[in-house]
Formats: structure tokens, C-alpha cells, sequence
């Protein structure tokens, strides 16, 4: 099963390498991992993607509270969430077949960054199954992949859930978070159908 | 200075502590880092941006390539590049304040994937420095951004030039990939100057 976990974490040396030690340490396989800044500075945010047992979660969780340098963890693979996920994908084309990948680039909501004389690169962004449906819609039309790069899953959870959000927000505590929870998801559903879709 | 590296690696346990590690151990410190899939099954594909002196990038590069399962390595600092980053900004706005919010949004090509009472989310994909303005003009107006995720620097190469896209075009060698580089640079530089500017 696959764990996704955000953990936020001081821009300190050493944290990442700490991370991923971890995860040897309990023999467990990050599929992906991203590393990137917030809003804070001097604060990192890092999305992980581990596959393990569907009881390793609070496991990983309390074992990444331990390390040196992390801030907070968030085990976010049961709740509301947004996930993302940015890939270039490099597909030989020559003036002749260009316009049919066009067609597709426009369809999945993607779009051309480059463009050379043999080949073009696409830009897309959606959940991983958007990403997939493009690559193989790409590979049964026979166009020749010639290299992806993918930043792995990024998630964020839907309304203002977290303790820090709140405190952000300035809202008084748990009680009216629930109350805005509710309706947050009620709201967000309409979007949610067209996001978590293939397109 | 930022160099930026791609690097080919075995999706095998371990590897991303034996990268995370020698980064450590030179004193280097790794700004963002994404882990993704490739085209190729069970090789992952990495964007480390690390700071570190101009005359560095030589030995960073020898000493990932001497890591267990690491297949190939790029030091894309100098080359002609298209870079990109995901992001995902939670921003308070109650229904009065929306808005003027998805005016900038719409202005900075950035798409809204979820909207709750108090709070909506903003993804945006572009340069480092179309983020940090988007950011920017989000702080300047008074809202509150509640929380950002960001993946880091992805890169790839304009055009085909890696050896190893060239194998996957089965072009002969490098005569024709220098003649092809020149074409494609040329070719990209209309798409260039829209995508690398802010918006």
C-alpha cells in the first residue's frame, strides 16, 4: 500500500540524508520524495511516498517525529487531499506528426514548452493516473517517448485543516475547525469530480 | 551559485541515503531534490540543485557517478534548458475577496483546484522566479497565504542532446546531434523568451 507523508523540517544539513536513512533503517522503498521551500523561511516541506504494510503508517510517522530537524508530519493517505504531479515528457516529432500531438496536448490540458525540428517537449500537471493516461495515449499512437521526468505526488489537504493553518487563520481551536471542515468538503466536492478524473 | 544536476539512478533501496549522503559528506547542501519515474522501468530520475562554488560542478558530478546505481549523470547549469516547478499555494479569501484573487491567477496562468469557505488553493507551474512573483504580488495585496508546497527545479534538456536520446532516435552519432543542436536551439528561442520571462 502507499503512504504518503508531508513533513515539515528545518533547512538544516544532514535532514534529508537523515530521512532517507530512516526509511532504509525499516526497509521501507520511497517511490518518491520531493524537497522544496514554504512560506516559512528556513523551513523545508517534503512530500514522501513510501510503500508498506497498511499498518506502517503511524509506525513511519512517530519514527519521522524522532529525527533531529523535523518539525511536524502530517500522514495524509486517509484524508481530503489535493494531489499533484508535474511531468515533462519528450516525444520525437517532425513538422509531419506534430499536429496530432497537438490534439492530445490539448485534450489533457497540457502544454508545449519546446519545440525543435525532431521533437517537442510537453508540460503536464494533474494526479498520477492523468499523467499515465497521456503517456499511454502517447505510446499506442506510436509516438517514440524519448524522456520523462516526473517530480513525484505533492499533496495538500482541502480547506484549512491543520493545526498550523488554523493558527494561521487565527481561528479559536477545534471545535469550529470541524464546523468549517464540513462544509469545506461539501464545497470542494464540485471541483474535486473534475480534478481526480482522468482530464 | 545553484548547480542543477539530473541524475539517472537504479530505483533500488539505499540509493537515494548514498546521494543524500555525499552531498553530506562534501558539505554541500542540497537546495531542492525531486525523485521521480522515467520512461525506462526501474530507473528513477533525480533533480538535485545544490549550492556550492562555481568550480564545483566537476567533482559533484565524478563523485555521483562513482555511487552504486547511479546510471548517468548531467550537469545542466550551462545548457540550454527548460526548467520548471510546481507549486501549490493555500491562500485565506472568504467569498468577497475571491475575486481579485482569481484575477491574479488567471494573469499569472495558474489554475484553481480547490475552494472551501475560508480558504482557496492555487497550482501554479513555471520558472522559480513566476512563483516567487506570483507569491509576491499574493503578499503585497494583504492575503494571507496560509500554506505553499513547492517540488523544486525540474529540468530537461532543449532539443535531443543526450546520448542517450540520441540512441532512442537511433541517429547516427555526433555530426548529425550537433547539426540537429543548432536547429533546436534556434527553433526554441520563440518559445524561450515567452516561458522564461514571469508570466
Amino acid at each position: 500500500m502507499l503512504h504518503t507523508f508531508v513533513a515539515l523540517v528545518e533547512d538544516k544539513p544532514g535532514v534529508l540524508t537523515r530521512v532517507a536513512s530512516l526509511f532504509r533503517r525499516l526497509n521501507i522503498n520511497i517511490v518518491s520524495l520531493t524537497v522544496g521551500r514554504t512560506e516559512r523561511t528556513g523551513v523545508s516541506r517534503m512530500t514522501i511516498v513510501a510503500e508498506s504494510s497498511p499498518t506502517a503508517g503511524h509506525r513511519i510517522m512517530a519514527s519521522l517525529y524522532k529525527l533531529e530537524n523535523v518539525l511536524e508530519v502530517d500522514d495524509v493517505g486517509q484524508r481530503s487531499c489535493v494531489a499533484r504531479e508535474l511531468a515533462l515528457i519528450k516525444v520525437a516529432a517532425n513538422p509531419k506528426t506534430r499536429s496530432h500531438i497537438f490534439e492530445l496536448v490539448e485534450v489533457f490540458r497540457a502544454r508545449i514548452v519546446d519545440l525543435a525540428p525532431e521533437s517537442l517537449m510537453i508540460e503536464i500537471t494533474g494526479v498520477e493516473s492523468k499523467i499515465e493516461g497521456l503517456i499511454q495515449v502517447l505510446n499506442e499512437s506510436g509516438d517514440r517517448i524519448l524522456e520523462i521526468s516526473r517530480t513525484g505526488r505533492m499533496v495538500m489537504r482541502r480547506g484549512q485543516h491543520t493545526s498550523r493553518v488554523l493558527d494561521a487563520m487565527r481561528l479559536p481551536g477545534v471545535a469550529e475547525a470541524g464546523e468549517t471542515d464540513a462544509l469545506a468538503t461539501e464545497d470542494s466536492n464540485i471541483l474535486m469530480a473534475g480534478e481526480t478524473g482522468l482530464l
